[in-house]
């Protein structure tokens, strides 16, 4: 657990408690991981923001909101339906609606409280409202906590397609608290591990170790959540556009994303992002393996320990042809050549190898027998 | 004239004619002013692009694509209609679902061919689509050429506001070929020509003192485009995002903005964007003088001058509050204090300066009287 040693807040001044962290790296956003009525406090009162937006959707606004509401100043909420279902250009409308009746001018700040959906739609309406406004992550479920709140990778889906439409901007801070964990339902808890487990696996060997050792219910949530968010900024620090190195964090979302997008229109096959993910990580593993990247042994580890936690999804022989065509859309792609993030030892992952169609074909299959 | 100076461009690796500029300043985009022939096939030369799109209104579709079209590679061609009351989210989406189509990679370009709508607009969707692609500027009109296609403000009008909506991002390059000063009718050169005036007025006496001894009709445009693009330039690259100096580019434009948004929706009434800020420039300059910022030959000097090209508007009573009320909106204020940038002499202006409504409505009455 070396990456997650505690530190001592700098920036703002004042000691925080002993079991919280500050992830900080040069040029990024400053990452603090503790309760947020110690932090929250002080990051409004670091800036003299001129007004304050809070960013909901129904779960939060219910079972979040209602603990932060006491330690904000006056502010504007803007309350959205659940579900990445409503990631989309309409629900932007409404924010940026929101904000202009309510005259937000330059120096105000957004809070996106939520998961994934309020921190990359949130995120994306700030940093466009008037070419751009501060805004802070306050990410509450596990997998905005370890992965999209960090990095600022902001955006919408669009015709469909995953975060098709969306810009590159770091937030002015993330707030993680922790005890947000415990408000989760067990599957959202699942789905986020699956980028902990990513993070181990591309960057942290003996990590992967120690985790794959343990059930989901036996995992240290607060540490895990400082390991994932150190490896993720020091991956971004080196490459904040992702022209190169930060491909690595897309391991498993190649096929992940498209299998995700494939079921997203299927309300009763729907999967969660970490659940899609998983899937992909397997058949990626498969598809490295094949490439003498990696060996049998880190295959069946992974494949023996993303079942236990996951189970096995079913795909069909009909969804084979439509997720194989989603793959053309992968962002990391040149012209119509997929171009995929594969392990090449544990700890360690290559990016921009070319992978052909009958080798997805195979590596479905083989995730399928 | 010394700002205008011939160069060579060093970075394109081919001497470019005598007759023509480039203007590079560091981490801003390359500005090369010389027929497209000559930088167009060099600049997609330049860079492995995967693919080329090129944006166009009906106009530039008629008048300057044609005169493109031979030396473009492979290209989708994205058509829209003309005018300001296209430079909206649903225009966005034809766009964005354009390049879908095309299974536009984030290897591709952008070229946006027209003035200053389909360049904020197209390179707004570049900048967006799949978090960002490369896009150049190859501005038509006068007005995008000396202003709107150079510092990287990109963006649409949201709910009647003008570019409410957008982002900073540099180009990758900004083409400008002057012979298209040619298509121009003599309302769209007045038009454009008003961003001159303004960047002689708050950055350079002599050339104000040049420029205001000359008919709109005896004017040295290749050399005034260098010029504003030289000013614009220079003052961007010390604040890219205008959190200060770069406000200075907004003499003329509080007032100037809030009367061309009033008259928008009112075809008959509507102004082009040089038209306005005229009247912007005028009434704040009454601002200025007011506050003992200039002396009363400057203000006279700008209002005949202004007057001697532009006419004099008609500014109705029941107009006023409306356009006192758009002021509030103005991206530069600070809650609801309007914070104009103000000349305080003939080549140099101040920002952040608070404004009153009375100090406007007085300023509006001026103009009229």
């Amino acid at each position: 657990m070396e990456l997650t040693r505690p530190y001592r807040s700098k920036k703002y001044g004042q000691s925080l408690r002993a079991n919280s962290w500050l992830v900080y790296f040069y040029g990024m956003s400053t990452v603090t991981i503790a309760p947020l009525s110690e932090i929250l406090p002080t990051f409004l009162d670091s800036v003299d923001f001129s007004a304050v937006a809070v960013i909901v959707d129904n779960h939060t606004f219910r079972f979040c909101y209602s603990e932060l509401k006491a330690m904000l100043p006056k502010h504007t909420l803007v309350r959205l339906k659940a579900g990445e279902e409503q990631k989309h250009l309409a629900t932007c409308e409404l924010i940026w609606d929101a904000l202009t009746r309510a005259n937000f001018d330059r120096h105000a700040v957004v809070l996106n409280l939520g998961g994934g959906v309020i921190g990359d739609m949130g995120g994306f309406c700030a940093a466009t409202y008037k070419r751009g406004i501060a805004f802070a992550q306050l990410p509450t479920t596990l997998l905005s906590q370890v992965d999209a709140s960090v990095g600022g990778k902001l955006g919408i889906d669009f015709n469909g397609l995953k975060n098709h439409i969306g810009v590159f901007q770091q937030p002015t801070a993330v707030l993680i608290d922790p005890a947000f964990l415990a408000t989760l339902p067990e599957r959202e808890l699942q789905s986020g591990f699956a980028e902990v487990i990513k993070h181990c696996l591309i960057a942290d060997a003996p990590m992967w170790e120690e985790v794959r050792r343990r059930d989901l219910n036996e995992q240290d949530w607060p540490a895990l959540v400082a390991h994932s968010v150190e490896i993720k900024q020091r991956i971004v620090e080196q490459d904040p556009t992702e022209k190169g190195l930060r491909k690595i964090l897309n391991f498993g979302h190649t096929l992940g994303h498209a299998v995700e997008t494939h079921f997203l229109p299927q309300p009763r096959k729907r999967l969660l992002h970490g659940e899609a993910i998983a899937i992909g990580m397997v058949a990626e593993a498969f598809i490295a393996h094949q490439k003498k990247m990696i060996d049998k042994v880190l295959l069946d580890q992974i494949e023996e320990y993303v079942f236990a936690v996951y189970g096995k999804a079913r795909l069909m022989e009909e969804d084979e042809e439509p997720i194989l065509a989603l793959t053309l859309q992968d962002k990391k792609n040149r012209g119509r050549e997929v171009r995929m993030s594969l392990l090449n030892g544990p700890g360690s992952c290559a990016f921009d190898v070319p992978v052909t169609a009958a080798e997805m074909r195979r590596a479905l299959a083989y995730y399928n027998g």
